[in-house]
């Protein structure tokens, strides 16, 4: 078991618990914080059929009253009826200032619920009990809450940072591939700009996190979410630094919206957000070639495609400018600075961008690590 | 024109300025803080219609660009619905991050558009310009924001501070008069709990006040808020003493709800608490006869009715226990300690509070101050 401490001074600080098969300490854990509280768990049913009763007897188990609420599996569901679905049923069970929230899921479980709690009695206490990689390793620290709005994702939310954070990272067994490998991409990002040693560790110990061995996921999870509260703690409303988490996403939201959200991945994106970008800094000299390919040999080496979709790089660059934070601020590209560091590129010359994603597009991926590992 | 600063740490102090005839400073100001926001302006259409051009005008001519966004009046409005309405029309015009939300208005719009600015994009920048007595003295100033649920009164909400506050007192001139007597309600209990300097300036210039002399007016504005932010300042999220500003409110709430918030006023209601908690401060020598005639008779040189309701005394006390925060907190009534000074008293006895009661129905309001002064 491993322990990070999100620091954010004496009130708000907390901690981040990192292990495997942890879950029935909920209860125990819960009561160290706040004592007797009332619980509401919100989950949904797939992944409340695996781990609810584990999570609800540990907290029985420690005399807590628990009321269950179940959203439906989704992202669509991520949004305000649900949320006064949840207010409505903290109403009617009667939650307190006193009582906790716990979301027992992914991000958007744990989006909706951390929203939930932040408004319910003008913020209650919350609990984050992540059970997918990227909930795990990003967006379970930090206190983001959100749904989406027809007009925007994630446009309404607040910071509520949660009380305590518990992951048991044996929940990551029954990921279905596919969100695993999502959460793939994000492990790779913090390795890239921002910790070299995590980048080796990837590299040496790739095989081992596909197939998910419990020490190596472990130590991966820990050493990403030991970034992240950095991050945090340094940033926590995102006025500045926060931002270079968005390494790779800028490129990855204009992808996904050139696809409507539905012909790629999120994680997908990303990658392929983390390609351009790391191609962009080896034509600013930023990395050198070797490093570009071992950033492209390690997602291979982790199953994460990079095939770029098929639409013209100029469309890739148009939708990038045409987010609303770009046309309020400019655009600001994040790009690593060797492997391990990163730099903020603000206004890049247009044909510079146009110039990655064209090789990005043809990017040779059989590339000389290849035939070392495979 | 007087000035009270809000002192909530470098970040989120603000400003909060009080003086008669001063909206067309808002464009100005506003800019100050903020540059060159867009601008969506909240407000109800009977508020709208007296002061919306002004404000309108104001700000457009310090070239910002201002949306329009008109709720209706009344409390019953103060809801989920009305906040995804303003929530929708935000994300229509498309407020950015660096944009501002202005309240104008009372308690009800106020409330609305601080929870809607507080959740827009996690947070943007909001600024009250109050409009009723009640809101001038109390709700703008504190970062409270809500809605109503089915089951409870500012159910749902949040904290965020205000970036200005902006009270022009003559916009009171044209308040319906039992509107302004329901401010007076919380202007006396400020006085009585916290300020003696305050009360004796109420009871020397009660006449002028009651006719909305400017002078007075601001004068008595400025005292208020400058108590309020005192209070705010010390404790911004209500873990404990900003709590003391519930005098005379346990007794008002059983007594609302007794009239499913129809039969009396919610300031006619606090004032007769007031008495109450007067009333068993008296009993329990916190205060004389004398102070508590004086209390008395400050309320009807204002007239303020203090006639309670024909509900059984023994139903209000019930209707006092019957509250979620007792049950899971225990009784505290806050009581005078002297005029200027206060008390909380933890579960006091039910019978010193049934007789508080039975004494508030049957006070003989024909007290010797009436003589000297009517």
């Amino acid at each position: 078991m491993r322990e990070v401490r999100v620091d954010l001074g004496q009130d708000r600080s907390y901690r981040v618990i990192i292990g495997s098969g942890i879950l029935w300490q909920l209860g125990r854990l819960t009561k160290d914080i706040k004592g007797q509280p009332k619980i509401m768990l919100i989950s949904n049913p797939l992944v409340f059929d695996l781990y609810g009763a584990k999570a609800v007897d540990s907290l029985r188990g420690a005399g807590l009253t628990v009321n269950i609420a179940l959203m439906p599996d989704g992202e669509e569901y991520k949004n305000l009826e649900q949320l006064q679905l949840m207010l409505d049923e903290a109403a009617r069970v009667g939650l307190e200032r006193s009582s906790v929230i716990i979301a027992l899921g992914g991000g958007v479980v744990g989006d909706l619920a951390g929203f939930t709690a932040s408004i319910y009695q003008r913020g209650i206490a919350f609990i984050q009990v992540p059970t997918t990689l990227l909930a795990q390793v990003d967006s379970s620290v930090g206190g983001k809450t959100a749904v989406n709005h027809p007009r925007g994702k994630n446009l309404i939310g607040t910071f509520h940072q949660p009380a305590l954070v518990l992951i048991d990272t044996a929940t990551l067994d029954t990921l279905r591939e596919e969100e695993f490998r999502a959460g793939l991409g994000e492990v790779v990002k913090y390795g890239i700009i921002l910790d070299q040693n995590l980048f080796q560790l990837l590299e040496k110990e790739a095989q081992g996190l596909l197939k998910r061995e419990a020490e190596v996921v472990q130590e991966v999870v820990y050493r990403c979410v030991r970034i992240k509260s950095q991050i945090v703690a340094q940033d926590e409303k995102e006025a500045g630094l926060r931002m270079i988490l968005n390494f790779g996403h800028t490129f990855a939201h204009s992808i996904e919206k050139l696809g409507h959200y539905k012909e790629i991945k999120h994680g997908q994106a990303v990658a392929i957000g983390t390609l351009m970008a790391s191609i962009l800094a080896r034509n600013m000299g930023k990395i050198d070639s070797t490093q570009l390919s071992r950033i492209v040999h390690l997602f291979r080496c982790l199953g994460v495609s990079l095939k770029v979709p098929d639409y013209p790089a100029q469309m890739i660059y148009e939708g990038m400018l045409n987010d609303k934070k770009v046309k309020d601020e400019g655009l600001r590209i994040i790009v690593p600075q060797g492997i391990g560091g990163y730099d903020i590129i603000y206004n890049p010359a247009p044909d510079s961008i146009i110039e990655a994603i064209r090789e990005a597009k043809d990017y040779p991926y059989g590339c000389r690590y290849e035939a070392l590992n495979d």
